[in-house]
């Protein structure tokens, strides 16, 4: 019982990058490329494989190398397979350094997606437009965008909208704290701030509607759509990339590999990290508040104390910190 | 970041009556009274303990207490506490005998749902005339809604609007096969057929829409909206009762009693039995099925073989057994 949405929907799968946020990129090869093996053989049109980092700020070793994904790396996992997916990377702000990314011609990478909060806009432009000059399709991902108010948004879209090279700027809930309301109302501001680039939506699922949100973006126009194998991700994880590949129904997408790599492969690391709606995560999701404390509380012994966590939190001694 | 939704958004907890699904309403009364006791403080405005069954067609022993929901059962878990919240139960065509339901007088309740598929829609509006003939608030709960066809609905609703005196008549999503276009376009329907009742939603979790689609429900016009804590249920669940009270934002609900229970009662049940979103689930919601073999699957060796799962229900011969 699926829309039949636009059928420019671009998806763009980052289980691996998002959910190595949860163990450090700390994923054996196998899990790499099996995940790679079934985005490719799914018409999954953008895989974000990892974060490119440099090895001078996190200690390799303590990171995994989705960390730093690195061109090397990249290509043992590639293993001579042919593309039918764009690969890709994402990139922080000040974490990563001109030399860590090779010209694009030598490169398995095809783009680089800059995350940014709206305050260092002017140096995700900068950075934007280094990835554009050394080849790259280049992105850039407004994180935290539940906290800005649309006055600054809007002029931080119009710098962005003017000098940077990007085919989308995504709207990213990292909270998880959006509801369609709130999705509907954000993709017009962008739609509206942004006349040559396209908008891109990454849900998290606090509320259960990472999938819903993603659906309701669309709607609104939305073009690049992010979501994770089975959701994986930071605390309580992204729109699943099973739901979305079945809802936007385009025959480009086969969901067959999907649902194989989820018995081969998800089914055994759920075994080992978490991720998924838990109550702590709906609460942070619920008070607009970023997961590390919820994170940290299921790290505690106190993991299941849920209705103390909420009132630990809503109590203002504890705001103060 | 919450909808101001309609301020006359009635919720029902069916937490007992929908989670006893799982393992045949085998809860000890510890569980049951913390629930209860929960959903009072909350302020909720219902609550669906249990279904109310004759014993002569479920052995007592194989079923637990709240597959028949005796008045006497149910006075012994409120136990003199003041109900701020309504008590009610469900009830089938043709598992229940009217010897069954005291008059309304004699009885802790104060409502009787009558749950139906479509077909049977005579047969429940004689069950809602006698229901309400003995004094009780009747509703009607369509079944099984992804299933049926406008032209037949509307003829059924039509027979409801003239012959059944209910409070109103609920959208009942069993194989969680909705998405949020599906279901305005049947509250709408609902709506145009109901003069003088109101219309409901229960809504299940296969496609992670639960709650999303309980949102959609309500600014489409619906009044009662079911939900369950932790979203508890047959297979994949039902909307969460803590984020649709979160989302509804009436100063009539208090969230916090709802955290403590699952904090004490929930977090251990789940070690237990089985509920929430899981790939066979979605697969039947994504095929509109019956989750009934993915049940089966689930109690299986074969339990996490979802990909040979999807293969076999997407296979003709598997289709016509």
């Amino acid at each position: 019982m699926s829309d039949k949405v636009n059928s420019k929907t671009t998806v763009v799968d980052c289980s691996v990058r998002d959910g190595g946020l949860i163990n450090k990129w700390q994923f054996d090869d196998n899990m790499v490329k099996a995940v790679f093996q079934a985005v490719n053989a799914s018409g999954v049109d953008y895989m974000e494989i990892g974060y490119r980092a440099s090895e001078k700020m996190f200690p390799p070793g303590e990171y995994g190398p989705w960390r730093f994904s690195k061109d090397d790396k990249i290509l043992e996992i590639i293993d001579g397979e042919p593309l039918n997916t764009k690969l890709g990377v994402m990139v922080d702000i000040g974490r990563v350094e001109a030399e860590d990314i090779n010209p694009a011609g030598d490169s398995p990478l095809s783009f680089i997606r800059v995350a940014t909060y709206l305050k260092d806009v002017k140096k995700a432009i900068a950075l934007a437009n280094l990835i554009a000059d050394k080849g790259y399709e280049a992105f850039i991902n407004i994180m935290a965008i539940s906290t800005v108010n649309d006055f600054d948004l809007e002029a931080g879209l119009a710098e962005i909208e003017k000098h940077a090279p990007v085919t989308a700027v995504t709207v990213v809930d990292s909270y998880g704290a959006l509801d369609g309301d709130n999705v509907r109302h954000l993709v017009n501001v962008f739609k509206n701030s942004l006349d040559k680039k396209k908008v891109g939506f990454h849900g998290h699922n606090n509320l259960q509607l990472g999938f819903a949100n993603t659906i309701d973006a669309i709607k609104a126009g939305t073009t690049f759509c992010d979501a994770t194998i089975t959701g994986i991700g930071r605390a309580a994880g992204n729109c699943p990339l099973e739901l979305l590949l079945a809802h936007v129904d385009n025959p480009q997408y086969s969901i067959d590999p999907i649902f194989q790599v989820i018995q081969d492969v998800f089914v055994d690391l759920r075994k080992k990290i978490e991720w998924g709606y838990l109550l702590p995560y709906m609460i942070t999701g619920m008070l607009n508040e970023h997961p590390r404390v919820a994170i940290a509380l299921r790290n505690s012994k106190e993991k299941d104390d849920y209705a103390d966590f909420y009132r630990k939190l809503t109590t203002p001694e504890c705001y103060s910190n």
